[in-house]
């Protein structure tokens, strides 16, 4: 063992996963110092998880990459329920769409991760620049120890968490189980012994250590995370498993069951359930249920599980329909559970997310989405704060709101994934058995959930209070915010909830741009005016003077916080879209507006005020911050009356914070104090 | 001077610019020997073309890289006219759509060439496989001679072009013109001295030479085309130049103008005209006349002309407004001409395209287009004659569909650019002034030639003659077609005209698509099927002994031409479009089904001929070549009756080559003429 060597990084990301680079992701854009380890030798190159959800993709886009996903991936818009008819022959019960139309422009769409991870190493490479270290991928690096110095965790200057790094051997980092020329595909499944206690064991001369000094260390490192079993007994995931277990193949299917390239769902009368995802490249994923090695005593035989196993499965549930192959692209079987654990952070210095801290089946397409939904959560927060500009008990928030998800899905994933495996029912007398029905509106009640559209996370001093009845359903803990929003001013944005995308026209050059492409996630907070028919001369009066109050008063650059008076990136791709904040450009609040007069009634130099077209002596002025509402169709989409106008605060992960009015009277002041409980003053003026 | 080595490849590329690249590319993917060389020691990386037209990304869309040009350039969607008014200021008169709506799923985008020849490159690397050889493109190369063996011209196995090629030093290779820290912009300009006499004369012991035997040889080499001038007299450009020169910058403007994020034409009373053409990444291109260095006795003093003399010539004409800048990226200046070649081939085993065969000014965003035009029309024809699947004869069509496209181009342009550079009338009584509304009239007029959409090539071996009247205007030579269209079958699918997209769902899985997608460029022919509403039982009848008559007749694999009885590629992105034609899959020819039945009264596999749904032994059905045309939009876009239906023939191109009906006696026979007049008998019947 070579003598080790002590360094300091901002962030220690274990894991380089979806999660993981999600998270790196987030801190190569924001230039954060930041090191990302992995113990296994490469990335993965097949199987694994596939399904990309509506939010999801609308992440991808806010990266600039959702295009590459989209262009690739195979799309699913339908599904079909076969269920047994009263001959138990299978038969098709019902077809409809698979995501409920226009929650997004994105539907579902099916991509194996390699190729995804991929997509996102190439991203986080190219936001390195001269201001941007280079964030990269360290394969075959594994944690051997960890240790929280308690006594300076509240210093934010401290690098409190120690890490010791082992570098492995390439025989270690590489998994050594083979089965025929397929890679064993249980190695990475819940059914399989974990190799971490070996390799830790593992002490004979090889390998570098060095030690790691950090101020943030980040657990994704799946479902046997190192990093939680060191944080201790406190951080255990509790929950439970069925005794179902489920087969997987991607195969090209040789098959005459007609629906094979729709999502299916089929229940047959004796040998179990089924799923159908249609892939890229003419694979499909086959999920089956295992009867035959549910033995519920526990331990599972593995040696009974093959590719075979699970095709002859699949054959007898899809009779008289043949199934049959010649390519194998990857398989796996898993055992159903549900896990969550309690805490999700310690001292706000080491973070656990996705796998590492919640488990569930795979067959909603759920796991990969929401690890990176954490990670994406996270990732601004703690790049802001490591950058000084965000105070850092909004990391507070990052386990109040992902924990809350986490339970929803494990939810969801009980109810789901045991209707599914249940016996379909014969009659309504059946009482043992699975209510078809139930199954399939169980299915059609989450799809809010599923898409990731439907998040809605609970006030804190992230997310205002509304001051409408109702509200959020189901929170847990008492409101943590200081500020109330006047949700009537735009009904249909409510705080907590994604800031939906509209096409609106940029006012500079008529072109029609999704909005949402213009809250790029580079780590700046937004203030969308909404300002109506602005040919009005008393709208457009309200509008400028908020203008004028936004630059001179609470907003200036001297000030906290500081809005950006620079022109904002090109949201376009290519280099334009690598120009994120800077240290040249430390602007954290952009602004933008949206009106409903007709276009041609606006010159947007002439007309409106500087803020809402900043000017900078190289650039000259920005004309991408203005968009023309033709026909008022956004505002009503968004809620907003034209006649009044409306200011939505959107964080920087795109979800709504604060909702107020245009006046003075409400609106600026509720501003104020929401910014104000978040920002740090900026160094001229603290 | 080391020895001589002598190799043989089947196609010689010279000169790696948009036209070569295209070319490549099309080699690329049809897997054919090729060598590609530039004299230049690396391609551009700021400047020259940047305008890409409707039918050009279509054409990159149908190489799977439309999104990603689409995603990084700037879309132009408005054009605006402003002319002096009475008190001689400039004065906004009209603004527009910059490119007519409906005509294309895009509109006209810039980006700067050296970007998309990045796309192109990458494009033609990833093409490589174990089947398909890599195509390179060698930097630092460039031809010395050129020599025709004629007696073996019309064997088809020979190598009669014998090539010289000079490996370059990298002095020799870099031009050494630099002013200040711009590159001299005037070095690619036809205002410039070409170097290649020089370098020709530099025999001084440096560089390598060898000589390569090419099957074809193929001069992208730009305006000083060595290729063309080598052909001799008879190859030489005919045309005319006039006094008038433009400057061109490439800057981040700082102005109060406020259309300069919209495409602008310009003209001022006294001081010349102007276009704005707003770019990518907050980059504008102004093209400014200088009036002070038109000097019209011939020569033009290039020392005259700098960036400053541009800016103050645009400042002039766009006072009172201001404009400077702090970043150029490039500039240019040129003089306007219009000059074409009679003769685009030799013996069809030298060929010239692009620059090399016509110029023009660039105004009009037209000579990249028209440059990989020219590549595209000829690629696929040289790709299918050196696989042995295309009778020889084809290669006649380029120069007859080129030149009378060049030939437009070039009265477009003598038209267009006068009129820009006129002096603006002051009324009508004002001869010697041009007519404002006239320029507009004409702009508007051309939009379809344009946009690269209007094209429509004559009748020839390829195009079928139309059996309606009028057709085709201002053809220059006699119809050699073979086979005359039933043009009602299908009346807005005119043979010689791009097959335009409309948007259908995928019968197997209720993907829309853009139908030209699934009309990717990888060499086959397709028969498009308008089946209409097959929900009619005889409707259904007559299409399945269509389908019968397709497999069993005419073109079964052992008979020509072939058909594809293996499932195509997978027209998503990833490794799936990399699945062009290969030596194991020779198809030739693709059948599409679209109908306009309800999608759920059709099942695909029970209901339709196989011909729609080929089946292979390892990859299973084909689910992807039928699509369901909810409520018949598209058959009533493609002007088809749903109750008779229709079959279109298009070439690897996207051009319709043969309009016909269902029926046997008025279908099959045209069907069966016109690919025997093309294809070659497949061996195994040969």
């Amino acid at each position: 063992m070579e003598a080790a060597a002590t360094s300091k990084v901002d962030v220690l990301i274990i894991g380089a996963g979806p999660a993981g680079l999600m998270l790196s992701l987030w801190m190569a854009k924001l230039g954060v110092k930041t090191r990302v380890v992995d113990k296994r030798t490469g990335k993965i190159v097949s199987g694994q998880a596939d399904g990309f959800q509506c939010r999801t993709l609308e992440i991808f886009d806010s990266f600039g990459i959702g295009h590459k996903v989209w262009h690739e991936a195979n799309h699913m818009h339908e599904v079909s329920f076969w269920n047994p008819d009263e001959d138990g022959k299978i038969r098709r019960h019902h077809r409809g769409p698979n995501t409920q139309p226009k929650l997004s422009r994105f539907t579902e769409a099916v991509l194996h991760q390699g190729r995804v991870e991929s997509i996102l190493i190439d991203t986080i490479r190219a936001s390195a620049s001269p201001k941007h270290p280079l964030v990269e991928i360290e394969r075959s690096v594994m944690p051997t120890s960890l240790h929280i110095d308690e006594s300076c965790v509240d210093d934010e200057d401290a690098y409190p968490v120690e890490v010791t790094l082992r570098h492995l051997t390439e025989e270690e980092a590489t998994p050594t189980q083979r089965l025929s020329n397929l890679q064993d595909g249980l190695y990475r499944s819940n059914l399989a012994e974990d190799d971490t206690e070996r390799l830790l064991a593992n002490t004979a001369g090889v390998g570098r250590e060095e030690k790691v000094k950090a101020k943030y260390v980040v657990g994704c490192d799946g479902a046997h995370s190192w990093v939680r079993k060191t944080l201790g007994e406190e951080y255990q995931m509790k929950g439970e498993s069925t005794d179902a277990i489920w087969g997987v193949l991607d195969i090209i299917p040789i098959t005459d069951f007609p629906d094979i390239r729709s999502r299916c769902m089929i229940h047959s009368a004796e040998f179990g359930a089924m799923m159908i995802i249609p892939r890229e490249n003419k694979l499909v994923r086959v999920y089956t249920q295992l009867k035959q090695v549910s033995t519920g005593t526990g331990r599972v035989d593995r040696s009974q599980i093959t590719p075979d196993v699970i095709l002859e499965t699949a054959r007898k549930i899809l009779s008289p329909y043949t199934l049959d192959y010649h390519y194998i692209d990857w398989w796996t079987a898993y055992q159903i559970g549900q896990r969550v654990g309690d805490r999700f952070s310690k001292h706000n210095r080491v973070f656990l997310t996705g796998d590492a801290v919640h488990t569930h089946s795979p067959k909603a397409g759920q796991g990969m989405n929401v690890s990176m939904g954490d990670t994406y959560n996270l990732g601004w927060k703690l790049g802001l704060v490591c950058k000084k500009l965000l105070q850092p008990h909004v990391l507070d928030t990052y386990e109040l709101e992902r924990r809350q998800i986490a339970r929803q899905l494990i939810a969801f994933d009980h109810k789901f994934s045991r209707l599914f495996s249940g016996r379909p029912a014969k009659d309504a007398s059946d009482e043992a058995g699975s209510s078809m029905s139930e199954f399939q509106q169980a299915f059609r009640e989450a799809q809010l959930f599923i898409t990731g559209v439907g998040i809605h996370y609970q006030p804190s001093i992230l997310t205002s209070d509304s001051d409408l009845k109702g509200g959020l359903q189901g929170t847990e803990t008492p409101s943590q915010s200081q500020v109330t929003s006047l949700a009537e001013s735009a009904a249909h944005c409510q705080p907590g909830r994604r800031f939906a995308s509209q096409i609106v026209l940029s006012q500079a050059d008529a072109r029609p741009w999704e909005l949402q492409l213009h809250l790029p996630s580079n780590g700046r907070f937004r203030v969308v005016v909404f300002g109506g028919d602005i040919s009005q001369a008393t709208q457009l009066a309200t509008v400028n003077k908020l203008g004028g109050w936004l630059q001179a008063n609470v907003l200036s650059p001297t000030k906290s916080p500081r809005i950006s008076l620079a022109p904002g990136p090109d949201p376009r791709g290519g280099s334009g879209s690598s120009q994120w904040m800077t240290d040249e450009d430390p602007s954290i609040v952009d602004v933008l507006l949206v009106h409903s007069a007709p276009r041609d009634k606006i010159e947007l130099l002439q007309d409106l005020h500087e803020v809402f077209h900043p000017f900078d002596k190289k650039l000259g002025w920005d004309y991408g911050k203005v968009f023309a509402d033709d026909h008022g169709k956004a505002h009503k989409h968004y809620g907003v009356d034209p006649g009044r106008g409306a200011v939505v605060a959107v964080r920087p992960d795109g979800y709504i914070g604060l909702v107020t009015g245009l006046q003075a009277e409400d609106g600026w002041t509720r501003l104020q104090a929401w910014f104000g409980g978040l920002l740090r003053p900026s160094p001229s003026s603290s």
